[in-house]
């Protein structure tokens, strides 16, 4: 695949994942809304299902939707160095395009909410208990765990011809999914799960720079990078895992 | 497929959807209930899963089961012009049916309410903070999702010809509930996600119309156009969304 | 199939799934269990997958494992109607020892309880407003979706030879539990969705014959034919609806 | 497959699913986590897909990643015996290693938390209502749901040569999430639903001998076998069961 194509459906898969995932948390936290309050279930699922809505969008391009993905397939050989930086450009832009959207959509309570100060975690996580670390070591096991099941499921894992083999895609999808809300669930209470920088940083810069919230709060860039480069490493240490172990059964 | 097989078809799946999915809100507002105060996920899984029903019901007929979708696979081309009004009349109908036996199945707990005249929010969307403009945009971003998943994901869509091509139906009307479910929880925030003309506008009706609730209140047509003319944009910003990426992959 | 075939594994998938449903509501209900006041998705999500857990088992003989089914099929010319006594006598066994292990598992909890008298709602449905004309029609509107649902989506219908069609087996016996939960959450308010005679006849014989809870309720004889009467209408509809649209696609 | 190559996936598989699993409990139960007082419901979602999760990761060796699903396997005559001892080893240092990586993910949690000898609940199962003999009969019900639907559906089952035949492995481990699900909200009121030994003990013998949470409580050594033999009876009875029908289809 050319490129441009990989770009295109790297950048349609992420926003509309972004969109999902980030909107969900604003429902949650946001005044007048239908599901204030609604509760950890109903953000979690809302993420989890947000990957099946992003993943089954950018089938065309394998649906990596995630640079750490994207690093722990070519760690695993599964995909060439050279389209790295193409997957992760468009799932940055993907990041803070489904930022944007979220805000359109909830332009009317962003006007009302009382505190517009506290939003920054609508779009970007912010660790519980803050220790960067520790907070390191929380992204690294959860982004290792889902770069683990994506290698190592039989059939689950995408090519870098853009071909998912998981009986079909959509079942590869719905399974990413499951793993995506388990992973919510049980990972996410020190840091919020990235598990995913474009989600993370892309949000963070369209908040910093382009949302209109008046009153918005600081955009935290001195922890930023945690959830950059936790998933990363847990990425990078599931491709080794894989490599390991490839040669047992 | 004739005309009338298509009615027919797109009458008893919308039937369903708009029953089971009215229903779930009455269970969850109407005293003396066992889903009393069921809570916002309980609403949205319960919404989810009658597209899932619904679906698999008018299965012969494509499974549109909604105005949106009918358009937005006119405009993609996958579907005649010719055949839209047909789709569109046995939506319509089924709407209107779906209301009136949740009406049925409630019938005690209506009588029961303290206040009859707040119960339009069960059968039709109302916005949490009205605004035309933006409570549009809203619909738009919401149906915008829902079509162009239903139109991107390879296998997932349907063709004029009624033929569901996800591998096999039912794991289509799976995913599809699945997105509906996300859209829910994540852009359903600030209008009660209509994205279906019928959905909303068939229970408008014959809360208006037919229902015999004693002290009913306004059905509110003023805002009645905002869930019909957002999601029929939204869908057709999908469909051209189709046409512009169609060539890439 | 012979018929000790087809009593065994109805009998099997009746209990797991009366097993499996009755207990998340004393899971939900009784005092001192990790369930307490679960709530309504908490209790609707574990009928959904009893079902689902239930039919599995029972799918050598097409997985009925609910008379009303049983009855749908046979009106739709599915299922010869000398076979029907031999179904509903497995599962009518299968409902009551279903009850029996519910006990067994809870023991510790119904003795500690302190209202043994309000007990028969874990077992048997209890409606939220007594009317028995319009919970009936609560409970002709919730099997028809059911049973219609079963009939009509494409590769999901039993076969009387006792072999499921939906692609395969599992799918077909998770979109039903996938039906089943939607029905749970919309339809469920004003009975508590028996939709099965076996689930719902079986336990309250069990409670008011067999099981040894100390001060235990009545079991309310009077209202106990709703539950069989409303389910097997709306199967019986159901059957009518099948042959009426069978002609059409 | 090898002995050695059997151990490493059923030790990776198992490491995941307690991982995963106990991680949902810390993230209900410890303060400053975002899952604080998520609920029972919260609990059980993370449980059931922690299973899929780790069975996926565990297909090359069949998936057991518990000691009572391989011990059911060998009474029913799908297992060799001299298998046994392998698949055991396996799952209980997984077990351990799980329950030392959510120590980690939860790291500040754990110093953070306010009742540090209250913490054996998020490892490990505690009866609500201490009874060996009928915790025990609980646990055996629960397991013998498990493993008997394991044995019993078509095409669920693993055989020896490590090749699950569900359709294709994924939907497999999904089924058996839902079942789990299930398990737990139906069945875990009273024990918290072990139905594993290796899920209980494993994290047990982590909790007493490795972790270095300060001030942490007793390990309850006294309770610990009914959660291992409970299982095990379970799942034999479950093997009998499948021998006993095998040959009524």
């Amino acid at each position: 695949m050319n490129a441009g194509s990989i770009f295109v459906w790297e950048m349609l898969g992420t926003s509309v994942l972004v969109l999902l995932g980030t909107a969900v948390v604003a429902n949650n936290v946001l005044r007048k809304t239908n599901g204030n309050g609604g509760g950890i279930l109903f953000v979690t699922v809302g993420w989890a299902f947000a990957v099946f809505a992003g993943a089954s969008i950018a089938d065309p391009s394998g649906a990596h939707i995630n640079p750490a993905v994207t690093f722990g397939l070519a760690v695993s050989g599964d995909l060439s160095w050279a389209d790295v930086p193409i997957y992760w450009a468009g799932q940055m832009v993907g990041g803070v395009l489904g930022a944007v959207l979220t805000w359109l959509t909830y332009k009317l309570q962003f006007d009302d909410h009382p505190e517009p100060e506290n939003t920054l975690g609508i779009f970007s996580t912010i660790p519980t208990i803050p220790n960067k670390v520790w907070n390191t070591v929380t992204e690294i096991i959860g982004t290792f765990v889902l770069v683990a099941w994506i290698l190592l499921t039989p059939g689950a894992d995408v090519s870098s011809s853009g071909e998912p083999v998981f009986g079909n895609a959509a079942l590869g999808y719905a399974g990413v999914s499951l793993v995506v809300l388990v992973i919510g669930n049980s990972l996410g209470g020190p840091t919020g799960y990235a598990i995913n920088p474009a989600r993370d940083l892309g949000p963070r810069i369209a908040y910093a720079l382009i949302l209109p919230i008046k009153g918005k709060g600081d955009p935290q860039w001195s922890y930023s990078w945690v959830p950059v480069v936790g998933p990363l490493i847990g990425a990078g240490l599931a491709g080794l895992l894989f490599l390991a172990v490839s040669g047992l059964s």
